[in-house]
């Protein structure tokens, strides 16, 4: 956060360790963010407690609060312990402490938003975090392929953990219930933003779902902001084999109003794609291609040369 | 809190119910309060975190944390929060949500004095809420009559919770393991403290319970701090049909080395006992009987009038 300029306003949109792995980069490049998360996670500690609450499901929420925490050593101990699970084999076992703490603001607050805000305040956090919608979704998916049998036969798979699991080939995923409000406060952000970042994370069931909520894709295609893509390093399970061309593909397939001023990919993933360059100026945007995994282990971005990406890119 | 002299530093022993009526009395006297806690629940909700978990009884910690909460909105709407319980028929239901934090705190830390410090920071707490001791306790006592068929019959019954609802009449407590390590902050708060606050509460397994902990109860019998007994506004369950005398010489038969420099009572159960200012005078105490109860209702003390008697007999 170098210069006196203005920081521009950012809106993040994502889930899980996707949405982490950008907003700790967007962090280092501005104060203004407000990150939006997918609310159709039915997996793990966020499942069992949509399931015995019909609450949101908190864990992604929880996961960007604690990315975006204070820097000193308070607001660290407290992400550290809100992200910490209960062991042991009892009944709170597996359960993140910051999802209870959150599903009883919820419960006791009754607004999804006064209860992020609370746990924004106890971190610090640089930014605010938001849910796209404020109904608990879940996620249906048309996959090709599921019995090996039968490999052209679709079926339909309901779940977001179910889907991420798949061993069939992901075609299309819409949104039960189907056209579900979105969060009044994303979209103010959205309009007020000056950019908004689409991604990296689990394609069908954390960067699509936005583009399913109707006001959302409405803002985010409306918008005066510049609009930003940031493709995976590699292709994760829900896109097994597919081609980063193929990925731009499927945003466009999902939405199809969607225009984007910059795609950012990793020269690895890029570089293997002769026709990615093609498919991004089909939505109106330029490629910016670049080393941003992270070297050896498993495929995700390297936090110094994403925020440095994101710099060059944000820049007003 | 009138006039520019020091505030006098209290530390104030209890549990449950009754602690929290003489802290939200306190706190109108002091910013030096530091509230210590019986660790020996077994029911609700923790009983259940400690037959999980292994942990202290979170809850009585919890309720003293809330009765010094910030007076401010966002202290308040903590409080309110962390007091209430999960609802429904779930694994979670009548969890209260500070209890499942509580735990989450210490699971992570390691260390309930800093737990619990988190939370009081998080509430902006006037004043300290610290564990008598450092692991969780069990009561065990001596009932008589428990078999109305052999109303001469010493029975023994074990936890708070039994002994707390049991129809006889409880000679005498004992803490399980015996001799339990005191916690080491609360020792240096009563050697430090202008006076030392017992009661109100339940008397065998919220006030004579500090006694028992050998370090704890040197502490109190040498410090030079005032020794200030609030009794009880009428017997409760665990006292039924006890004598506002017979509640001190129960202190005395449990504590032999016990001295007190004021005993608290309301002129209701005081007024009907003869022998109280002489029990009171045989532990070095003199007598402040005060109207301190609220009119109607359940027996409880009055937030104001309490307050006013606090004032002083704690004036330094």
């Amino acid at each position: 956060m170098e210069g006196l300029g203005r920081l521009p306003k950012v809106v993040a949109f994502g889930g899980g360790h996707g949405l982490s792995a950008s907003l700790t980069a967007l962090r280092r490049v501005t104060d203004h963010l407000t990150a939006v998360v997918t609310v159709a996670d039915d997996g793990g500690s966020s499942g069992r407690l949509r399931r015995e609450l019909g609450c949101l499901p908190p864990g992604d929420l929880r996961m960007a609060l604690a990315a975006l925490c204070s820097d000193d050593q308070e607001g660290r101990t407290w992400a550290s312990v809100l992200q910490s699970r209960f062991t042991g084999e009892g009944t709170l076992a597996g359960h993140a402490i910051g999802n209870l703490l959150i599903a009883g603001l919820w419960q006791q607050l009754g607004d999804p938003v006064a209860g992020l805000d609370m746990v924004a305040d106890l971190l610090r956090t640089r930014g605010r975090v938001l849910p796209m919608s404020s109904i608990p979704l879940e996620i249906e998916a048309d996959v090709l392929g599921l019995d090996a049998t039968t490999p052209d036969e679709l079926s339909t798979l309901r779940g977001q953990a179910t889907i991420a699991s798949s061993a069939g080939t992901v075609q299309a995923v819409r949104l039960i219930p189907q056209g579900p409000p979105a969060c009044r406060e994303v979209i103010e952000a959205v309009m007020d933003a000056d950019s908004v970042v689409l991604g990296p994370g689990s394609w069908f069931t954390s960067v699509i779902p936005h583009l399913l909520v109707p006001d959302l894709a409405r803002a985010i295609t409306t918008t005066s902001a510049r609009r930003v893509l940031v493709l995976n390093i590699a292709p994760a399970d829900e896109t097994d084999g597919f081609t980063a061309s193929r990925h731009i593909e499927l945003l466009a397939e999902h939405a199809p109003n969607l225009r984007l001023d910059v795609v950012i990919a990793d020269d690895g993933f890029a570089g293997s794609d002769i026709h990615l360059e093609r498919y991004a100026a089909s939505l109106g945007a330029r490629l910016v291609v670049a080393d941003i995994g992270v070297r050896g282990g498993s495929p995700r971005h390297d936090t110094n040369r994403l925020a440095s990406v994101f710099s060059e890119v944000l820049a007003l």
